[in-house]
């Protein structure tokens, strides 16, 4: 075995850098891509660092709340300056990690670059299956795709017959909630932003009914026209003025399970929710959900929907950005929506 | 046995009524007194009706909702001019019914009046001790009791050392929660309007810390002073601005009960609720808890109580007003919090 001190490449490593903290809609400019000539990548001795080639990056809504100078309890802001990271799919480059080795395929934490050192291997999974595409790791078969899983089936508990309504229908997580709430044997509605998205919603993904939430001027009215009998579930993805108007189309013991308020990162501040009354008269519970609470689960939840991808019963839309140099569009473009699908950059 | 087309009363009848719905602050004089002469209460021939005595009336903030024209779940709003309706204890005068009889001791929904024929017997509960005050089951031992056990135990699920927060900590059902927190183990920290409340919660009731959230302008600092780790359970009993401010510090995998938004009742729109996007970073439960839904536990929590009061284990602060007459102004005080503890009527 050679010294690990010795497993250094040299390459140019393109990368999409975070250029200031932002309060408002994100621009293009925010982020800057570099080309770094002459990189040497290496392991540094004695550690467990790797370095990988990326291959798939994920565009995900959260990534906006890091442009914020806001610090949570599962997110801390981009530092001005540096990389853009996110959601990946990468090959193993150089390994000081014994666990993986040059070759292996992983999903994880990485860098918007063309090559990653990752100092840590916390929440980096190994790819065993690869008879599925690849950049489903960043989807279906990775973050989007276990929270869509731990969100429906462990935060909202659904039964069969139940009516379930799922915002950002079209969306990386939404999609599959929508197609899980039809496995249940549930009664499943959509909201999206487009025609066409709400067509693919009825066509593609078997929603029983779906809508354009632009077109609809008085959300409350819409939602009762679509759940005259009210609603059991809420798949929350995009906050404000749905949330509020869901609120009022409850049904008694519903659950909202909360996965994001996609409707709400650009604004200064949040919309005011004006109609939570209403879970005490309903007696409703509504959680948030960050899917790291759920890594333990993601062998379960690969033996559950790997069958399904393979048989064609569970369908996924992606929607692939060509190289790093369109990934700042293609973040941005999450939140106007021209996304159709799980937004992926093929780096 | 007689003839139930028999027995009847003829009594003088004394009423609070109702005047007509509101969007304001309410007013004694939306509340009219009057006295019937000469009324013949009976049961009516094959019914099972119950003509009751009332002997204690509560005072419950949810009966401000019902002074506005607006439908839920749970409430109908009243009818103007006819009698104000709400929990109270009563000694059974007549029965039509087999399961209740003359000089039983109930406690359930009875009229504003000094009499009341009930038409049904659904959630009147027959009162089997009475070694303890009478007026203990319009509180303690009712429905604000009742409310108490269920919030905490079943929706907050609480965990010894926890940090508990219960807003309008000295009312009906909130002095309470902080004496089960504390046999619980948690730490518990209660609001209220005064500093006598204050005081109260901190001496009689074992609180170990309070304060008056009158005098503190940013709530947010407040509660970030009396739970530098954070809140682990939130008892919601007002709404609003303290809401806002608890979401920012409630602790990861925290619980919120929401009893009621006492806060909110008066004004025609609630306040609008900005930091709801914190229960995805903390992975926090909102639950909205009716006291109805737990009425098949209520013998086993007399069973958890009962001991607990006899060995002055649990404290019970009531504040009496006397005569019906005086019932308006004790229902609107619960507003103003006038009240210090358990707002009861004596008929």
């Amino acid at each position: 075995m050679a010294d690990v001190s010795e497993k250094q490449a040299v390459v140019s490593n393109k990368q999409v850098i975070f250029k200031d903290y932002i309060s408002r809609f994100p621009e293009e400019s925010d982020m800057i891509i570099t080309c770094n000539e002459n990189v040497k990548l290496k392991v540094e001795a004695g550690s467990k660092d790797i370095v990988v080639k990326n291959l798939y990056l994920s565009c995900d809504p959260y990534m906006r709340l890091l442009m914020s100078n806001q610090r949570s309890e599962i997110f801390a802001p981009y530092t001005p300056g540096t990389v853009i990271t996110g959601f990946g799919v990468a090959k193993v480059v150089e390994s000081g990690h014994p666990e993986f080795e040059q070759g292996d395929l992983v999903w994880g934490m990485v860098g918007w670059e063309e090559y990653s050192v990752l100092k840590s291997t916390d929440g980096l999974f190994k790819i065993h299956h690869t008879d599925v595409p690849l950049s489903y790791y960043t989807g279906i078969l990775g973050m989007p795709g276990l929270t869509a899983y731990a969100g429906f089936y462990e935060v909202c508990k659904p039964k069969k017959g139940e009516y379930v309504f799922v915002s950002a229908a079209s969306g990386a997580v939404g999609q599959l909630v929508g197609q899980f709430a039809k496995l249940m044997g549930c009664y499943v509605v959509g909201s999206a932003g487009t025609q066409d998205k709400v067509e693919l919603l009825k066509t593609k993904f078997g929603f029983d009914d779906a809508f354009n939430y632009k077109e609809e001027p008085d959300l409350n009215a819409t939602l009762k026209r679509y759940f005259p009998e009210g609603i059991d579930i809420y798949f929350e993805n995009v906050g404000g003025k749905m949330l509020d108007a869901v609120l009022l189309n409850m049904r008694v013991h519903g659950r909202i399970a909360v996965c994001g308020m996609i409707s709400q990162y650009n604004r200064p501040q949040p919309e005011g929710i004006h109609n939570l009354m209403t879970i005490v008269y309903k007696r409703v519970r509504i959680e948030g959900l960050a899917v790291f609470d759920y890594y333990p689960q993601y062998s379960k939840f690969l033996d559950f929907i790997l069958p399904y991808i393979r048989e064609g019963k569970v369908k996924y839309v992606e929607d692939i950005a060509e190289g790093l140099e369109n990934a700042p569009a293609a973040l941005i473009g999450l939140f106007s929506g021209r996304n159709v699908g799980k937004q992926v950059v093929v780096v």
